[in-house]
C-alpha cells in the first residue's frame, strides 16, 4: 500500500524503513530536510511540504503522523485535514492523550476524514523487532489498512503461542490489535506505559536493596557484596521475573556494573501521569503505578518543599537540627 | 516521692525539673558533670557515679533512665541492675524497641527487680506542657509510682473532656496511661511516632502542592501564588485539620515563609521503622506510614541507585538520555 | 449585612443561623419547603423561588450558594446570574472544583456579576465552632463582604496566638482568609481535604496495628491487648499527635471501643481526587495523599479485579490455589 | 553425582526427576510414602527414614532439603546434621529467611558439615524449563557440586546472550549463580520475590484500569469495553512490557477473560515481607514493593479496622453515614 509518513525522528524514520522493507510505498515528510534526504536515499519519496505530501498520495490517502504528542501533533493533524478529502485517513501514531483523539476525531469527522489512533511500543528496537500496535478508530477503516499494521507489527516471531489462543481469532498474536473506537488505541498504550513504570520501579527497588546490602550499618555476618550484572543475568533464565526490561537491565549492568554512567534524573512522559489520573477518575486503587510516577518526580529535585516542612516541624517540636545531606 | 534520674539531656533534665516542681526529690546522674552541676543548683541531689545514685536512694529504689535508646540504655539498665536489690524499679523512659523491653525485663526479673517501659511524648515542650506517658510493665508497680507519672503528665489542663469519658475510669485524660505488660508502653509510643510521620507527611505534601501551584507549567488562569503562613494559620481555627503539628508549622512559616532555613534532609528514628516492620509482621496494610518513612530515606540521598536503574532502562529501550538535574 | 442563602442543608442551614446570630439579615431559599419554613421560624426571610430571593435582596446583592458541588451548583449559579445585575455577588460556598470556579467566573463576568469561591471547613460543628473560610475572587469584593466572613468564621477563640503572628497583618487568625484570585479559595480547600485524608489514614493505620497486636500469629510475650479508647485519650494531652481529628476519634472509641457500629465502607468526595490530580499535574510526589485516597476506593469493593489478576498469575506459575477469604 | 533429596512435593519431586534425567543418582525421602514410591518407580532409590537416607549416601554426602521454610526446614537440617559427618553438605533449597541460613550454618559448622542455601525460582514449570538457582555458602563447596546445579538450571536454552556478556565469566547465563557467603542465595531469592510482587501488582493495576474503563460513571465517549485477553496477548510481541508473567496472564485471560474462576484472595509468603523489612533496615525507599505486599494483606480481609476508623471520624466531623458496600 501507499502511505504518507509525517515525522522522521527515531520512531517515524524506522517505521518508514520497516514499511518499505515490507513492500509498501512511502511518501515521507519532516521539517528536517536532512531526514527527508536520508529516507529518500533509502527508497522513499521525500517531500518538503505537507501540500506535496497530500498531492503525492492517491485517494483515499493514508497519512501516519509520528511527531511529538501535544501541540505538534495537533497542528499536523489540523494541517493535514485542511488538505485532505472525504475518505482519507489520518493515523496518529504518537503518544497522544486519548481524550485528544476523541476530540480530534470529532473535528475531522464532518469532512468525512477518518481519524485513527495507534499507540506504538517498541522504542529504538522497533525496526528490527517490530512495533507492538494498539489501534483505535472505526473498525472498517482499520481493517482496510490491515496490510500496513501487519507490516509494522512484529508478527509471531519465535515467541511461543499462548495455550488457549488457538481457539481465539484476531491479530493480537501478530503484535497488532484493534482495541475499539476512537481513543481506545492510545488508552491501551497509556496504561501500557503506566504498567511499564511499575515494572521498572519494581526492578529498581530490588536492585537498590542489593546495592545497600553491603552497608556497614548492617551486622557483618549479614552483609553481602553482590554482583548485580550476574544476578540480573541469572534471572533471565528460568526465573519468574524474566522479562524484556530485565534483559535490558542485565545488558546495562554487564556494560557498567555500577551504572555510574547514569545520574538518576528520570523523566516522565504524559502516559504515566494520565494513567494515574485515569485510575483516580475510575476509582481504581493504583498504589504502585502512582508511587512509580512519584519516584520520578522526586528524582528531578534536589529537595522537595515537603521535606523542608518536615524539617521545620521536627525543629519546632523536638529541637532537632537535621543532619547534613548524605548523613 | 524520691526518684533517681539517669541522663540529663534535653528530655531528662526537664523531666527532673518538672518532678522537683511537683515536690519530688530527685537524685540526678549524667556523664556530663556540667549537667549534674546545673540540676544540683536547681535543687536536685547531683551524683557523679551510678554507685552514688543507688546509694543515695532509699529502698525500694526507683531509677528513671533517660539516655539514648539502644546500647546506651542497655548498658545503663544492666549497670543499675547490678547495683540494685529486690523490689527496686528501673524505668526506661527513652525510645527503646518494645522487644528489647521484654528481653530486659526477663534479664532483671530473676533478681526481683521491676522493669517498666515508659514511652514519652512531648519533646522540648514537655517541661511546660507536661509529658504524655505510655507505660508498660507490672500493673501494681506502675500504680505504686502513680505520683511520679501524674506529676510528669500534663493533666487535663484546658483541653475539654471527651464526651463519653465521664463513664470511663482511668488516668488517660490526665495524660498518662498504663498500657499493659512489659513493652506495651514503648509499643504504643512506637506506633504513636509512626502516626506522627504520617501526619507530618500529609501536611508536607499538601504544602508542597501549594508551593508548586504558581508553576509556569500550569495555565496562567490556574496558577496561584499562595501565602502558606496565612493558610496554615487560618486552618488552626475551625478547620477539620487543626492540630498541634499544624500549630508548629504555622509558627515556622510565620517566622520564615519559604522555610529557607531548612534544607530538607530529614532524619528518622527507630520508631518509624519499627512501626512499619510491626505492620508487616501483623499483616496490616500500612501504606501511609511506610510512604512517610520512605520519603525520609529518600531525603538523605542525592540519588538512589534505583533511579540510576530507571535511567539505564530508559536509555536501553528508548535511547533516552535523561535531562540534567533540575530539568 | 443582608445576604441570600441558597441551600439549607446541614451546612447552609447552620450558616444562615450563625449569620443571623451575628446580626445579619438572611433571605433563605431551598428546594425543600420544610427547611425554608424552619429557618423562617428562626428569623430568616424564607422564599420559595429564586425570583423571590433576588427580588428580596437590595442591590448590590449577595447570594451564598450552599448546594452540592457539580451540576446542582452550576445550575444555581447560572439561574442566579440570569436574575442578577451588575455589581451583584455570587458566593459559591460548596466544594466546587477550582477550575469550575475559573470557568464560571468568566461566564458571569461579562454581566458585571462578581463570583467568589469560598471553601468552608467545619462540618456539623460549624454552627458552634465557626467555619474556617478560604476565599478566592476579586479582592475588593471580598473585602466589601468582610462582615459576612467575619461572622461565619470562628474568630480567635481560646486558641493561642501563633508566636510571630503579631508582626503579620490579615484575617487568618480570625479563621477566614482571602487566598487569591478566582478558584484560590476552593484550591486551598481542595488541598485541605487532601491533607485531611492523609491525617485520617495515618491515625487509622496506627490504630489498626494496635488492633492486630493481640494476634495469635505473634509470639505470646509480644502480644498486647490494648485499650484504644484510653490510648487515643492519653494522646490528646501533651503528645505530638494531638489534633481535632484525634479528639473525635477518642470520642468515637469512648462510645464504642470496637467501632462495631461502623462497617468500613468509606466514601470519598471530589477534593481528595482533585488533590491527587493536581499533584500529578504539578509533578509533586504525593505518596501519602494518594495512598489515602486509594484506601477508600478499595474499601468500597469486595475484591478488585487486580486481586484476581494476582491470583491468576500465582495459579499459573506456582499452581497456587488461593486460600478462602479470611484465611 | 549422587544426591539425597528430602521432600518430594511439587518442587522436590520434579527436581529429583530433573536430576535423574541429567544422569545423577537420587536417594529420595519424604514423609509421604506414596511420593517415595512414585519417585522410586521413576528410578530413584526411595528410603523411608533419614537414617536410611544418610546410610545410602557415600561420603562426602550431599542432601538437598526441599521442605516448607521455617520449622520444617529447621528440623530436617538439624536431624540430618545429627546423622552426617565432617565434609558432608546440606543444601537448603527452600524459601528460608537468609538470617536463618547464617544461624544454621553456624550451628552445623563445628561438626565440619557444610551448609548451602539455594534459592530456587521456576515454580511448577521447573521440570521442563529448569530452575533458576541463587546459591550461597562456601565457594569451594558450591563449586564441587557444580554438576548438580548445572543440571537443575535451565542452561542458555533459546534465550539470546546478553550483549557484553561474552567478556564476563561465570555461570549466570546458565541459569545458576554463586551469590556469596551463607545466606546470599536466599537473600537474592528473597528480593527476587519482592520484585515479583511489584511486577505482578503493576500488571494487575493496569488491567484493573482497563476493567473499569467501561464504567457508566465515565462520559459515554470516553468509555471502552476492552478485550483483556487480546491486549495482554498483543503486548507479548514487541512491547516494552513483555515478560513471562505477562505470558501467564495472557494464558489465564485466554482461558477465562473475566477471571471469574479466581476470587482475589491473595496469599503472601515470607519473602515479600522480609524484602520490605530489609529495605527498612537498609534505609532504602521501597514504595512499590511495600504497596504490592499491602495489597495482598488487604485482599484477605473483608474490611480493615483502619477503614472503620475512617468511617467513625467522618461520622463525627461531618455527620456522614457511609453508603453500604458496593455503593
Amino acid at each position: 500500500m501507499q502511505i504518507g509518513m509525517v515525522g522522521l525522528g527515531r520512531m517515524g524514520g524506522n517505521m518508514a524503513r520497516r514499511l518499505m522493507r515490507g513492500g509498501h510505498e512511502v511518501v515521507a515528510y519532516a521539517t528536517d530536510p536532512a531526514a527527508v534526504k536520508q529516507i529518500s536515499s533509502e527508497g522513499a519519496t521525500g517531500v518538503s511540504t505537507l501540500d506535496d505530501l497530500v498531492a503525492r498520495l492517491a485517494q483515499p490517502r493514508t497519512a501516519w503522523v509520528m511527531v511529538p504528542a501535544g501541540e505538534a501533533t495537533e497542528q499536523v493533524v489540523m494541517e493535514l485535514a485542511k488538505r485532505m478529502s472525504r475518505g482519507d485517513v489520518i493515523i496518529d501514531g504518537g503518544n497522544s492523550f486519548y481524550k485528544d483523539d476523541v476530540r480530534r476525531k470529532k473535528m475531522v469527522e464532518p469532512q468525512g476524514i477518518h481519524y485513527i489512533d495507534a499507540g506504538t511500543s517498541g522504542g529504538v528496537w522497533g525496526l528490527e523487532r517490530g512495533y507492538c500496535l494498539m489501534i483505535g478508530g472505526p473498525r472498517d477503516v482499520v481493517e482496510r489498512l490491515d496490510a500496513i499494521f501487519k507490516t509494522l507489527a512484529p508478527g509471531m516471531g519465535s515467541i511461543a503461542r499462548t495455550p488457549g489462543r488457538e481457539k481465539l481469532a484476531g491479530t493480537a498474536e501478530q503484535g497488532y490489535l484493534y482495541c475499539g473506537p476512537s481513543g481506545a488505541g492510545h488508552f491501551v498504550k497509556m496504561v501500557h506505559n503506566g504498567i511499564e513504570y511499575g515494572l521498572m520501579q519494581s526492578y529498581a527497588e530490588g536492585l537498590d536493596i542489593f546495592k545497600n546490602a553491603a552497608s556497614k550499618d548492617l551486622e557483618p555476618d549479614l552483609r553481602y557484596d553482590l554482583d548485580l550484572a550476574d544476578i540480573t543475568e541469572v534471572w533471565r533464565r528460568g526465573s519468574v521475573i524474566s522479562s524484556w526490561l530485565l534483559d535490558l537491565t542485565a545488558q546495562a549492568l554487564a556494560e557498567n556494573p555500577t551504572l555510574s554512567n547514569f545520574e538518576g534524573v528520570v523523566a516522565d512522559s504524559g502516559e504515566g501521569r494520565w494513567t494515574v489520573m485515569q485510575a483516580v477518575e475510575e476509582g481504581v486503587p493504583a498504589d504502585v503505578l502512582s508511587a512509580s510516577l512519584y519516584t520520578r518526580f522526586r528524582s528531578r529535585q534536589e529537595h522537595t518543599f515537603a521535606e523542608r516542612v518536615l524539617s521545620a516541624m521536627r525543629h519546632k517540636f523536638g529541637g532537632h537540627v537535621e543532619p547534613p545531606a548524605g548523613g
